[in-house]
């Protein structure tokens, strides 16, 4: 094997894990029956430089940094550390005309790469005479406490400040103070994030309304937590996008987990699979390829975008379609298992340039997601015997809790993220209470089953389409958007507008 | 001098500090150019025993404890601690009924004094079918962490943890478990405070929406932080309540500084200081005179209240009418500083017991409103030349934050609590933001310069009475309450059963 395709292969592994990297953090496992919380997925690297199409080539911004406490709640003598944060003022108007600040909300992984495929805030900002604002999350990236990412990682100690009311905190500081210093205090802020960014832009609208005017949610899982919704949601909708597009295909996956433990556990059983998956080094236990299996499955139903998608990988439009032709269309007499393989090639080796697969990886690398999952985004999953594709799995707690003392020598708090942010019963505790904020979503987004899908108030919006994937509407545009996506960004453009307008004739009447 | 009539006026004394220590903590002082942060006035001790009125005997409750965490914000490995909290069901009609839940915001002090001293909740909570909680705010009476009082407060690292966010964490945390723990999932919280409790009912409401449906906040000066207000205000305010008395008064209090000083200046002139105003032992220096002096003015100015005050100290009604009434008609050809004397006696002995004053305490006394003071709740407080009846005083960031280390190494965070909660321009933030939150405020009170005086929107409302002094809307109804006290208070309850109404419908419907 190439060495160039395998480095292209991992590349590709950790941009999707950026994008959500939970969806592996918490995904069960039949063989392993809690689940994994392997670093794989979700290494944190620095972003290799790749090749940008046309239209992204002018994100321009500057690089700094600011100190940050490391607990903003206590006044414990800690070390501070220097946040990254990126800033394109180009386009924007000034104080004078009070103009507006984009604010990305950073989440877990190098903002470069969130500055860069944010494309939609580039896209406007110039028709709102914005400013945008990339900070970076705490513990990812270049922001990491402690001086070094391995001191930061260390233990639970040096760990215990990666929450994400730091992060928002460490957002609210950092504003405030940039706009102090450039005289622009009364600038509306309006909050942008997706995935676990979009978490935090509305964690952030509702904790801190002085802060911002507004936010756009996209692809925000924020009801993921407890009994909230369905522990089976997330993989029911992995499911049903495969099942939508050919329930023979469906079924085949559904058989397949059975004849890869049984293909397992022939003698060479592990051999024989590796060959079959061309794997680049022999299998140590099923489990690792059902895993690499179940990941594939996760994020093609993520990013199962209606147009070939340039910068999450290589992959075709509607990317779960072309899955579910190879896998039915095989070569008649293919075996099952055979027909996965070709399945999966479509999302592993779309270009034909991998020669063999790695599933290797450091299964003990710490990683700051990985933290997360196991401290505060604690999101009970299962796998429903009927509905889902996936071997049949419930969420045990207990498990849980004994691999995170495991990895981290730390006790989850699974409560702690309702407590803190509600989530129960949503649209009674917010009626009445706070506004301006839109989640976004699409429904082919597994992530989908655990956001706010209908209007909590006449301000706080859900936008819904049907055929969206995982905050495909925070992406820039492309000539091949379809036209449910140009609408779904044209509503979101007049909402916003609508909160600076009002925000800026209220400033005017006030100040009269 | 009888020890009996000493003890009572520290009791007095210890009575006062609680209802809202800071007055003494941020207050200037001419003769050392820096607020005073002296633990006087403000010590924790376990109240003693009196004896109650008959209306107020039958408040029954059990006291019971729960384990915190430390650090909500963190995972690090930090001792929990038990917080107390008291709790009474008697008239609760329980969860079939969706019947409410009334949550006081323990604040600074012993939450045995909140609880008795709230009336207005227990003399409500039959009407309502309501449960009362009484959280303590951590760090006060008994809901010591490390142990002891002595282990918490033994330096800035122990202390570390007292700040209002973590205050707020834990009445979350508590009432989310006390809630599940009764099935009282979906019965409503209604939220209550006073002074810097009412600051935690109000943030408490805008932070934790989820967790309550509504908070009444009396006399929380959630604006008197960096520079919303002037920082002459509650210097100003105290003032105009002598003046609006007589101009007269005020005019002998303003020049009774100069007076002090030249006679403290005067060979043997503490000596004659201490004789003039019958003090136990010798003054040291006319600060502390000074400082006494100042302590009954703000808090004369407090209790201002229209009826005899059985509870704070045996004050008449309207005491400041009095006191000026003795400063103005001394005996003919009596010096300035005698009438001060005779005026400053009202309050620190109305009932003519007292036979002579003790102004010693232990000024290096490790309290905590004096550490929250230094390190969030940094309140400016400047006293104006002519507005002012007090010593002018420019407040001094520099001076204060010194002041604040040499007592405590803490470097204080003057900018923390707007970035954490807001207070720049809140009606345009908060517009279309938040709901049910009732200020209330007495503008005799010289907090009220500091609160929200004005409606926000349609349910985040402000209720003002011109002769209303500190949270007198939430003690016990009396046959002396005037008119605007009744009708302020029927305002109240007719609100939080909007809330409570608006809610229990709301439930009802979904979940038909």
């Amino acid at each position: 094997m190439a060495q160039s395709s395998r480095i292209i292969l991992s590349i590709i592994v950790i941009i999707i894990s950026i994008s959500f990297p939970s969806a592996l953090a918490s995904q069960p496992f039949k063989f392993r029956r809690t689940p994994r919380l392997s670093g794989r997925f979700s290494k944190q690297t620095k972003p290799q430089p790749q090749p940008q199409p046309q239209h992204q080539q002018q994100h321009q911004y500057e690089t700094k940094y600011y100190e940050q406490r490391l607990d903003h709640f206590s006044f414990a003598d800690l070390p501070n550390f220097q946040q990254r944060y990126l800033i394109n003022t180009e386009h924007w108007l000034g104080p004078f005309h009070l103009a507006p600040i984009f604010l990305y909300c950073g989440n877990e992984g190098d903002i470069e790469w969130f500055a860069v495929n944010s494309g939609f805030m580039w896209d406007i900002a110039p028709k709102f005479g914005a400013m945008l604002v990339f900070p970076e999350h705490r513990y990812y990236g270049e922001s990491l406490p402690y001086g070094s990412r391995e001191e930061a990682y260390r233990n639970a100690t040096t760990l215990s400040y990666l929450t994400a009311e730091q992060a928002l905190a460490d957002f609210a500081v950092l504003i405030t103070d940039l706009k102090r210093n450039l005289s622009a205090e009364a600038c509306p802020v309006v909050l942008f994030g997706g995935s676990y960014g979009g978490m935090l832009a509305a964690w952030m609208r509702l904790k801190y309304p002085h802060i911002s005017i507004g936010a756009l949610a996209s692809s925000a899982p924020i009801l993921q937590f407890e009994d909230i919704v369905p522990a089976e949601t997330f993989n029911d909708l992995v499911s049903n996008d495969f099942k939508r597009e050919s329930t023979s295909c469906f079924n085949t996956i559904k058989k397949s987990w059975g004849e890869l433990i049984s293909e397992g556990q022939k003698e060479n059983g592990l051999h024989e699979l590796a060959k079959t998956f061309r794997l680049c080094r022999d299998l140590s236990k099923t489990e690792d390829l059902a895993d690499w299996l179940e990941s594939a499955y996760s994020y093609l139903a993520m990013v199962d975008y209606p147009y070939p998608s340039e910068f999450m990988m290589p992959l075709p439009g509607y990317p779960i379609r072309e899955v579910c032709n190879k896998i039915d269309n095989s070569p008649e007499g293919s075996s099952i298992l055979e027909r996965i393989f070709e399945g999966v090639s479509v999302y592993y080796n779309y270009t034909g340039k991998v020669d063999c697969f790695e599933l290797d990886d450091d299964p003990h690398g710490l990683d700051g997601w990985n933290w997360q999952a196991c401290t505060e985004m604690v999101m009970p999953m299962s796998s429903s015997q009927d509905a889902s594709m996936f071997p049949t799995y419930d969420f045990n707690y207990s498990s849980f809790q004994e691999e995170c003392w495991k990895k981290f020598k730390v006790v989850p708090r699974p409560r702690w993220i309702t407590t803190q942010f509600g989530g129960h019963d949503i649209k009674t505790a917010l009626t009445l209470f706070g506004s301006n904020i839109i989640f976004s979503n699409g429904l082919l987004d597994p992530w989908s089953g655990g956001s706010v899908l209908h209007n909590i108030s006449d301000t706080i919006v859900a936008l819904v389409t049907e055929e969206g994937a995982h905050h495909i509407d925070l992406r820039p545009s492309t000539p091949e958007d379809p036209a449910w996506l140009i609408e779904q960004r044209e509503t979101e453009i007049k909402l916003i507008e609508g909160w600076i307008n009002y925000y800026q004739e209220k400033k005017a009447t006030s100040s009269m």
